[in-house]
């Protein structure tokens, strides 16, 4: 009988795996996948394994989920031990309730095996806790989207970043100017410190800088994942310099982007 | 020269240290840690490192933070390898800020190594995700506590769980029941799906409720760490009975524990 195992990759660096996620790849027929960074170093230490990347399909960038539960149930009816390995964790962002849905609609057994989510990665990067005595007590993780005809105001992620002491946003590259004009225009205090983390737990740009000022300059280009972490908790995030990836303000990126040379 | 790890030992699981944490340890001239469960398994395996306990002092249940700031700076004066090791992930209320900066303060360098936090092992145990399409797009994790002359609804962890669609409560043992109630008095529904989770990634009582009950009832008799979880995302959590820890409802608690032999 066929298991399904949800298994966290946490989040980039595959030192940063558990244990029991480095047995079950190593117990693995098929590995199922999205299109994830580290994988080559992965892939190259359990080469008994199938590797299937259901993360695009034929050229296509939008992933269709049937397609994904499908491949899932089809292997695990093989009889076969099936690893879903998803970035970070399963359950923070990982859209794996609907192939969740299509296991038990089937019968078939799961686990989901927890890993390390990309605000961890990013704290520990920058030497900072995202909770503080006296100074941050509640920490929210969302995924900020402004559609074209939304009112940001009116967004659940945004009343939500609001009222918790720190804040991180998921995959918040792309909108970062509008996501911060709107986290200012919700009442957020424009000298809250932010800090920007490309490539959390891997060699990137990780930025310290203040809400304000992202909503004014918006991000430079940065080609890796992006998380944007903001709260008075923030202020403790070293800068240690170019060499680690750190800098202060948005002018020193392209020096720093050369000395690291990203 | 001595260095300094704050490292993550995850939810309770040895199986859910991280490579790199277990690398650490391995390496670690000293270990010290707080009053960890699964900690008789990990100092089997590194019988090499000196491990102090510095959770507890001469029988006082309070921790004198200068005192383990202390012992960290003296130990890696020394040229020491030290891994502080904290449960959960150490910058999700490892209380850790003020080791860093006594480190900072007296010149020694030291690194974050992220772990699996209790809301993500929770989250396995229930077999469900934290955040869903169209249910759940942001996740709080709080500290709930109310003080003797306190009122609950002006507290900051209460509007953070409000305002964010799944909300994980640490250390929520004591005070479930005040805490349930606080929740419904914001205006959180009592209809709200709560779980309930001893000892995350360990054996223990897992149980699907609501946030109504909760209030009503107040929590069983529990002995280890118990973390409390609600909002719609938790509808899907599984109840698979009681040899797995799972139960509906409270009443049922006293069974399910003789079931499972706690």
């Amino acid at each position: 009988m066929g298991m399904i195992y949800f298994v966290g990759a946490g989040p980039g660096d595959p030192e940063l795996l558990t244990r029991k996620a480095w047995r079950l790849l190593g117990a693995a027929d098929v590995v199922l996948h999205d299109a994830l960074i580290d994988l080559h170093a992965l892939r190259a230490e359990f080469p008994r394994a199938k590797w299937v990347n259901v993360g695009k399909r034929m050229g296509q960038l939008s992933v269709d989920q049937r397609f994904i539960s499908k491949a899932i149930v089809g292997y695990a009816r093989r009889g076969l031990q099936v690893v879903r390995l998803k970035g970070g964790d399963p359950v923070i962002f990982g859209r794996i309730a609907e192939e969740i849905k299509a296991c038990q609609a089937h019968g078939f057994d799961f686990e989901i095996v927890p890993g390390v989510t990309a605000a961890s990665a990013c704290a520990a990067d920058l030497g900072v806790s995202l909770t503080m005595r006296g100074v941050s007590r509640s920490v929210v993780f969302v995924t900020p989207t402004i559609g074209r005809h939304e009112s940001a105001t009116q967004s659940e992620w945004l009343k939500a970043s609001l009222a918790a002491d720190t804040a991180v946003l998921y995959m918040a590259g792309a909108q970062s100017k509008e996501i911060a004009a709107a986290l200012i225009a919700g009442g957020k205090s424009a000298q809250t410190p932010l800090c920007v983390v490309e490539n959390a737990s891997r060699q990137g740009v990780k930025l310290r800088t203040t809400l304000g000022d992202l909503a004014i300059s918006g991000l430079p280009t940065l080609t890796g994942p992006v998380t944007l972490l903001l709260g008075d908790a923030l202020a403790a995030a070293r800068a240690d310099g170019f060499a680690d990836g750190f800098v202060n303000g948005f002018a020193d990126v392209t020096v720093a982007r050369k000395e690291m040379k990203l």
